[in-house]
């Protein structure tokens, strides 16, 4: 799928230095993630069929996959370079690459123009093709107001907790990442097994909207992996989720500050005023360096003055409690809906089904990195 | 058109301030351009159809042709973040605007995803909603190969003037410019007003493809308006081109010093590879400042020496000569091609008209600024 890219852009007479220049973007940004949500359109593919895929169909449904990816790489290489971000996935992030800098920008707009070149090519005779298209662009734009409210909301370098709020952290996980990551591989999935946008089962006369029960699901399912990620940001160790935690030090717009900042004593509320997103001193680093010097590089996670004090306010108000309860809460409660949803006739193509969303919901609960 | 925009902001629930800041983003950035492209997709779909657009046809026109706008928004935008430029249309660049800083790249996103935007709410239900779509796309794409392109050939800060070549520059140019400036907003009047991919008139047994024809004339002449903008930018006073020349100084791939650079001695090569992209020394940048004061501000376009010389280069070549002759050449060309194109029976809609390319050609043919 790669080269049918750059053969693309090869017959377009581009020359040798720009060819190798795009086969390295495509190279550095596409893969290297866990590709659970490229992955995902293939699966619920399967699930939704019932069926393993054929290898055409297959092929069909790795491109809407490798869509999904790309539209991730495009938001990821450009967030690193508005973040100032020093790595990602474990190498430097693209923008600070030797000799890219800024042309990560028009890097980032190409990962994004290879999913319409990549949809034509593969979808432009399907009758969904044009969905497949406003679905993609819809995510997109919706990514990208959720991106626009967390950088105005949490801007780096001026801490304002009373920006903050539980509120604001919902629109911001549900548009900048729930649709992206959940609903958008799902939806693919199921416009390429020709789901209708509504049917009608025997057991009852109410037309479904699958599009929307989906909906109904994912989006409050993306919304909790993402307190998820923000929860183990604040209390996983490093050996476990593989990456330190900086959202405190960065000033993030985090689950946690949020339902603290719900919950916090006029006292409690002080302490986190004076040191969320402060940095550590340059003292600290020093020690931090030292530190992974002796550990052979290992990031150890030595955090500041200030980091060790938010998290203390933290543990105080018992927030891995109140963390675990909204687990359970939540997860049961989209049981629930799962468990609702009617899967008609046994075998029966062209329906949702449950396992759809079970699949998911087990690769997430209680994860621990 | 941009309080529909900011409509669907508000009815996704965005935030106040999110508003706020989109409403900026779009005042700031899409009108205070000439809006040339937009008005060219008006006009051209008033000669097309022959006649005055109905308010209702009218309303639709302009959506594309603030489509086009938005998209060259979208380019302007992050083209001056990747170049570091200072100022745009008279205004420092958005990015550089106090708070805005790499926020601007999500916000160019939205300007692109406006346009996407747009287009669904007003043509969703049209035949032609795909063929709209795909263009975009398509010379979005086109645009930043041509920006890929540019950007590894001319880095500001790395002079090479070996990279350079007029067969690179007339990718580029056609790549970055002609595609979305010229080809752009006539091929959306033409959708606009159904003409055909292809058609056959009584005169001719063989199938005109309409498209292909406008590209064929557009994509020059796109050229031809560059290589004008990047002669201007050698030979225009600031007094009547508007702006001052930074080509030489910003190490750019213009039309001059590739041709220079085809024609030049040995002698020559050697002054221009010394001279060509070096920045004036703090000495000479301080006599500039002092002669804006002494002028009201106005720039007088001081040049430095190094400039000098390499302007003193190009004038020893004959680089007016060698301009007036091409320009008197490809407009012959260009208008002979006009000449050629079989309008049908007098009145007839649905195919090509010559006046629409007349009427491009009109507005650039020896422009002064
Ligand atoms: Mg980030
Ligand atoms: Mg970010
Ligand atoms: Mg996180
Ligand atoms: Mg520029
Ligand atoms: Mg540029
Ligand atoms: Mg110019």
């Amino acid at each position: 799928i790669r080269d049918e890219l750059l053969a693309h852009f090869k017959a377009c007479g581009m020359p040798a230095e720009a060819q190798e220049w795009y086969a390295k973007n495509l190279e550095y940004n596409v893969p290297g993630g866990k590709l659970n949500r490229g992955m995902s359109v293939v699966d619920t593919a399967e699930i939704l069929k019932g069926r393993a895929l054929t290898d055409e169909e297959h092929l069909q449904a790795s491109v809407l996959g490798w869509g999904v990816e790309l539209l991730q790489a495009f938001f990821l290489v450009s967030d690193d370079l508005m973040d100032s971000s020093i790595t990602r996935r474990g190498q430097p992030c693209w923008y600070r690459v030797p000799k890219v800098g800024h042309i990560a920008v028009n890097d980032a707009f190409m990962l994004e123009g290879a999913i319409y070149h990549l949809l034509k090519i593969h979808f432009k005779k399907e009758p969904y093709y044009i969905d497949l298209i406003d679905l993609f662009h819809e995510t997109t734009y919706q990514t990208e107001m959720g991106q626009l409210i967390d950088l105005i909301t949490a801007p780096e370098d001026d801490v304002d907790l009373n920006k903050f709020s539980l509120k604001k952290h919902s629109l911001i996980v549900i548009y900048k990442t729930a649709f992206y990551s959940f609903y958008l591989p799902v939806a693919l999935a199921m416009l390429f097994c020709r789901i209708p946008t509504s049917y009608i089962l025997p057991s009852s006369p109410t037309p479904v909207a699958p599009y929307d029960v989906a909906k109904e699901i994912l989006i409050p399912l993306g919304e909790y992996f993402q307190i998820q990620d923000d929860f183990l940001d604040f209390s996983g160790v490093p050996a476990q989720i593989g990456k330190v935690g900086t959202d405190i030090v960065d000033n993030k717009c985090s689950w946690c500050i949020n339902t603290a900042l719900a919950i916090a004593t006029p006292e409690q509320r002080k302490i986190l005023d004076e040191n969320y997103g402060v940095k550590p001193t340059p003292a600290e680093k020093e020690i931090a360096k030292r530190m992974a010097e002796v550990n052979k590089g290992e990031e150890q996670g030595y955090l500041g003055e200030a980091e060790k004090r938010v998290k203390a306010v933290f543990e105080e108000m018992g927030l891995r409690k109140i963390y675990a309860d909204y687990e359970e809460n939540v997860c049961k409660k989209l049981s629930e809906m799962v468990d609702k949803i009617d899967e008609g006739a046994p075998g029966q193509e062209g329906v949702l089904k449950r396992e759809v969303f079970r699949s998911f919901m087990s690769k997430i609960y209680r994860r621990q990195k």
